[in-house]
């Protein structure tokens, strides 16, 4: 069988280029006679992986120089509980609950300290982002958090958060849109993203701090979880996860050769309206809750108006080399998950097998 | 460049066999269209393989029913803060310091809780295991925590740590030496292994846990790090390290090819008795301070009598594609690790070389 077009949330596609130059080099990388998972952390060859790696996200992102960027694991679920433990400092924090990801990002605030929801959009089933004046901020709040793209229900933030107004540190779930398009760094305190969905491998998550949020840790918070000791030690108060920065490394020097985010943003906006547009040209066989303004380019849910459909459509895709298109099982239909690494091509199969299906069945 | 030979003492050296056929399921798993990296978590795929790995480990250690498998994120070093957490329940737990891994443990249960030193080699140097009744142990101690493989200082513990005639739950850090022999399990409350030694890649973390421990963590504890919640889950509350496990799992069968750790333990035996003797029939020339029944057989620290050679010494070895034998800077001199993955030949290749820089250079 050939390779298929996998529709995952998370872990997701990689580029075949990234997976074909690590097959390549599995056994010896670049010579040395080892694989990178046998390398030493701290020898030459894997401290340079490491260091290239940061210098090539710091690229693509436009990092400012006043930020740490850290490799660390436990992915976005362990920094839920480790945004507090570090940034909390004794205050209340804000949290803004826009779908699934955010919602269980407040509740396990508010298992290490105290949190408080600012603003949701549950009553709207979460398919949109909140309108000009809505969300009354605390100005004391040790920070606010915002989930940027909600990866079930398919809800994305454009303008940086520059609406909300906030006055505190903005800290953001990015874990399903970072590298998909240029963001502006400057307007966060702390940006987090779980490797699996636009970076490489699970089992990596990658944290962008404003150095003056480092050393504010509560005193029983584990040395591991503390970021000032990890940018310390840079990321390697123990071993990091070798091989998913390896990939993840690769994976950045791909997007580098794509022609970096401004390209991918190109590119993302032609995929999402590819999908979006058949979605709403079925004239209802198939259906996007959210509203247009804030509809995700990476995570795209849709329903089938008759259900009864649905099994029939996840074959009939199957068959056609169309993958991973179950919905999550907490809103159900279907899910197409188009991170960077999804060609155009993939798309346009899934858009006009759409067309065909809904022909058939229609 | 060929293959060398990998002394690092950890990410180690992997099974050839098992980097052979990683690489080349890289792009297509047992031609499903995809990388074990680009499955989903919670897909058919994915969970087979991890089913697998957790069946194979359980037959290879012998593990009791009773007992829970979890595959986890954050190396020991979180593992140093996790334990604590989840079965302190307000008490005290007594540690045992017979090294640099043991006193990191301690330290870090400090930070969490109350902890108290039972008994150090310290004073020794690190250089030996406990006497019979050197060791006073509080009968009402939450846990009694061991390292019984001590990476950087060589020393290891035979007999499951029986001469101690501990009555409370027995907690050992074996990052270095689990596979490496049969244990009996049921003599620990709790055993954890960075997996970065003797299991696979960096970035996955084993916990064998009885389940009567389970349930006790403290209120703040974040989800992801109680045990109870993990076991609960599958060890998926998020996202697993997916890739770390699936190579876990072919080193698992590797294992199972190589007859198991009975035969395990039989060429691990031969190895060390291989180096040992070229240290010890030196003359003193290579020196190890360990006391003989307290020597390690994964990992082989040595110095040489005249320290300015040791440059010469690791050039020349390198030059014979004998790599990363650099003791740990702590300790200074020389460390061999040799693991399972080690074969035998590598272990007589640098017996073989030692002999012959002694005599050109003794």
């Amino acid at each position: 069988m050939e390779r298929i077009y996998n529709f995952s949330a998370g872990p997701a596609v990689l580029p075949q280029e990234v997976l074909a130059q690590a097959q390549d080099e599995m056994l010896n990388w670049q010579g040395c006679g080892m694989s990178v998972m046998e390398m030493s952390h701290r020898g030459k060859e894997f401290m340079g992986i490491l260091d290239t790696a940061e210098h090539d996200l710091r690229e693509l992102l436009a990092i400012p120089a006043h930020y740490k960027v850290l490799f660390l694991q436990g992915g976005a679920t362990l920094q839920f509980a480790q945004i507090p433990m570090n940034l909390l400092g004794g205050r209340s924090a804000d949290y803004l609950v826009t779908g699934s990801w955010s919602e269980k990002a407040y509740k396990e605030a508010k298992r290490i300290g105290e949190a408080r929801c600012a603003g949701s959009t549950e009553a709207d089933h979460y398919a949109r982002w909140f309108k000009a004046g809505e969300v009354a901020l605390d100005p004391n709040a040790a920070y606010l958090h915002v989930c940027t793209n909600e990866t079930i229900h398919g809800v994305e933030v454009f303008d940086d958060c520059a609406s909300l107004g906030a006055s505190v540190p903005l800290v953001a779930d990015m874990s399903s849109h970072i590298l998909s398009r240029p963001m502006d760094i400057s307007r966060y305190g702390l940006i987090y993203a779980g490797a699996q969905k636009n970076i490489g491998p699970a089992g990596l998550v990658i944290v962008i701090v404003r150095e003056d949020l480092l050393g504010r840790a509560s005193p029983r918070t584990p040395s591991l979880l503390d970021y000032a000791v990890q940018a310390e030690h840079g990321s390697m108060l123990n071993t990091p996860p070798t091989y998913a920065i390896y990939m993840a490394g690769l994976v950045f020097k791909w997007l580098r050769r794509q022609g970096g985010l401004a390209a991918m943003e190109k590119t993302n906006i032609e995929k999402a309206k590819a999908l979006y547009n058949a979605i709403d040209a079925s004239g209802g066989f198939f259906r996007n809750p959210v509203e247009a303004s804030a509809r995700s380019r990476m995570n795209v849910p849709f329903t089938l108006a008759d259900a009864k459909l649905d099994d029939t459509f996840l074959a009939e895709a199957k068959s056609r080399g169309l993958l991973q298109l179950k919905g999550h099982k907490s809103v159900g239909g279907m899910r197409a998950s188009i991170y960077n690494a999804m060609p155009l091509e993939g798309v346009k199969a899934l858009a006009a097998f759409m067309q065909e299906f809904e022909k058939k069945h229609g």
